[in-house]
C-alpha cells in the first residue's frame, strides 16, 4: 500500500527542514510541489519524480481537484507520495481538505511539520513573537479568504496578541487602513519578504507608515506582516527603513550560513 | 569570539529537529538545557558539556539571572553556547529577555527555529489548525502569566480563530469555565499531552466536557489545549475518549516511526 505524506518544507532555506522531512524525502517516489517551495529540494529526493502543482505563476494554476486525484492515484498504485508545501503543513494551505479527501478514499496520510514563515521572519528580526513584557500570545491569520470575507480585525486587535498576517501584501493598503481603526498608528509593524532565503528583505516601521514604507521599498508577496507591541523589540534607531544590515542578525544569515 | 544560539528543540521527538539545529548541536561547546527537552539530544552534541537549567522539577528551579550570566560567561570565553529550549524558541519561554540581555552585553546571538507543540499536537490529531471551512487563523496563547493576569478570553473567543492554549492544564477548571462564558459548550476541544513522544496522549471532547474528561483521563502538563470549530476535524465517533488508537494517525507514530 502506498501513502501520502503532507510535508512542510519551511519558508525556503532547506536547512529549516526537519530531520524527519529529510528522511521522508529520501524515501519518496513522487513529489507534488507547491509553487513557493525551494526547487532545490528535489536534490533531497533522488528516487522521486517531481511534479509541480503550484497554484500560481507559469501555466495558470493547477486545480485542487486535480492535485487530490493525483495524490490518490499514485498512492493507490503503491507509491509514497510526498506533497511538499511551503512553510508548515497545518497552517493555511489546504491540508485540511487534502486530509479529509484522502481519509474518505482510504489512503494513508502522514503529516510532517515544518517551520512557518512567521517564525522564520521573527528569527530574522531577532524578536520573540510572544515577548512576555508585551503580550500573551500571537495570532497567525490570513488576509485572504476563499469567499473574500474579512477576518474580524477589531476582535483580533482587541486580543492584544502579536498579529502575524499571511497573504496580506496584495491588499496592504486596505488592510493597514482597517487595522488603524482599531490600533494606534504608532503600533510597531514589520514586513519580512522571502524569509530565510537569499532574497530576504525586512522592513521595520509602524502601522501608520506600513503601506507607504512597504511601497517605497517595493516589497510584495510572499511576505509576512507582523503588527503589535512585541515588534518594537525588532525595531532599531534606523527605522523605518529596509534593513539589509541589521545590527542584530539572526541565526540563518549571519552566523550559521554566513 | 563566542556566541549564543537559542535553539528550538521541538516538542520531544528528536526527528522534529531541523537540519540546522542538528548541525548547530554538532558544533556546540556548551548546552544549556531546559527541563522539558528530550535528554537524548546530548547524543547530537558530542563535543558539548551539557548543563541542565530547567525551571522546574528536581532541585527547585534555576534562576533566570543565573542562566543569563552563564550564557554570557561562556560566550565571552569564546565558546559556542547552545541554549536548548523545548518547542519553538520565539513562542513563549523567555527568548525575548535573553536576546535583549545578550545584545546589551555585546554577545552575538543566533536563533534556530523549532517545531512548537501546538503544531505537533495538530499533526497527531490529523487536523489543520486553520482549516478554511472553519476559521481564518490560529491564536497561540499562554494561560500562565508572570503577573497572574488573565488573557482577554472574551476577545480571543470573538476572533473565531482556533485557540491553542499553552500551560493551561494546572488551571483547566477555571480556564474552561471562563471560555464557556464566551463560546458554546459544544465547541470542539482537544488536549494533547507530551505531543510527538512515546508517552503522547490525546483527548478529543467538547469545551463543556473538557475539564471532566481530562480529569477522568488523568491528563496533566505538559500539554496543549486546542479549542475551536476546526478541532471537529480531529474528532471521530469515539469521542470523548483518550484515543490511543486513532483511526487516522499522523506521521510520527503511525507510518514513519512505526
Amino acid at each position: 500500500m502506498g501513502k501520502v505524506t503532507l510535508l512542510g518544507a519551511g519558508p525556503g532555506d532547506l536547512e529549516l527542514l526537519t530531520l524527519r522531512a529529510a528522511r521522508c524525502l529520501a524515501e519518496a517516489d513522487v513529489l507534488l510541489m507547491d509553487e513557493l517551495v525551494n526547487p532545490d529540494i528535489v536534490a533531497l529526493a533522488p528516487r522521486a519524480r517531481a511534479i509541480k502543482v503550484g497554484k500560481r505563476g507559469g501555466c495558470k494554476s493547477t486545480p485542487q481537484d486535480f492535485i487530490l486525484r493525483l495524490m490518490r492515484r499514485y498512492a493507490l498504485r503503491g507509491q509514497h507520495v510526498v506533497r511538499v508545501k511551503g512553510g508548515e503543513v497545518l497552517l493555511f494551505g489546504r491540508a485540511g481538505e487534502e486530509i479529509d479527501y484522502l481519509r474518505r478514499h482510504g489512503v494513508a496520510v502522514e503529516i510532517v511539520n515544518g517551520i512557518s514563515s512567521a517564525l522564520a521572519a521573527a528569527a530574522s528580526l531577532g524578536m520573540s513573537l510572544t515577548h512576555r513584557q508585551h503580550c500573551r500570545g500571537v495570532t497567525l491569520v490570513t488576509a485572504h479568504a476563499q469567499d473574500h470575507s474579512e477576518p474580524d480585525w477589531q476582535a483580533l486587535a482587541a486580543t492584544g496578541t502579536t498579529l502575524a498576517i499571511y497573504m496580506g501584501m496584495s491588499r496592504l493598503g486596505s488592510l493597514s487602513r482597517t487595522l488603524l481603526r482599531h490600533l494606534p498608528g504608532s503600533t510597531p509593524a514589520a514586513v519580512v519578504q522571502w524569509a530565510s532565503t537569499a532574497q530576504e528583505r525586512r522592513l521595520c516601521t509602524t502601522l501608520a507608515g506600513l503601506e507607504r514604507d512597504a511601497a517605497r521599498a517595493g516589497m510584495g508577496s510572499p511576505a509576512v506582516i507582523l503588527v503589535g507591541s512585541a515588534v518594537a523589540e525588532a525595531v532599531d534607531a534606523a527605522m523605518p527603513t529596509v534593513r539589509d544590515d541589521l545590527t542584530f542578525r539572526s541565526a540563518g544569515r549571519a552566523g550559521l550560513l554566513g
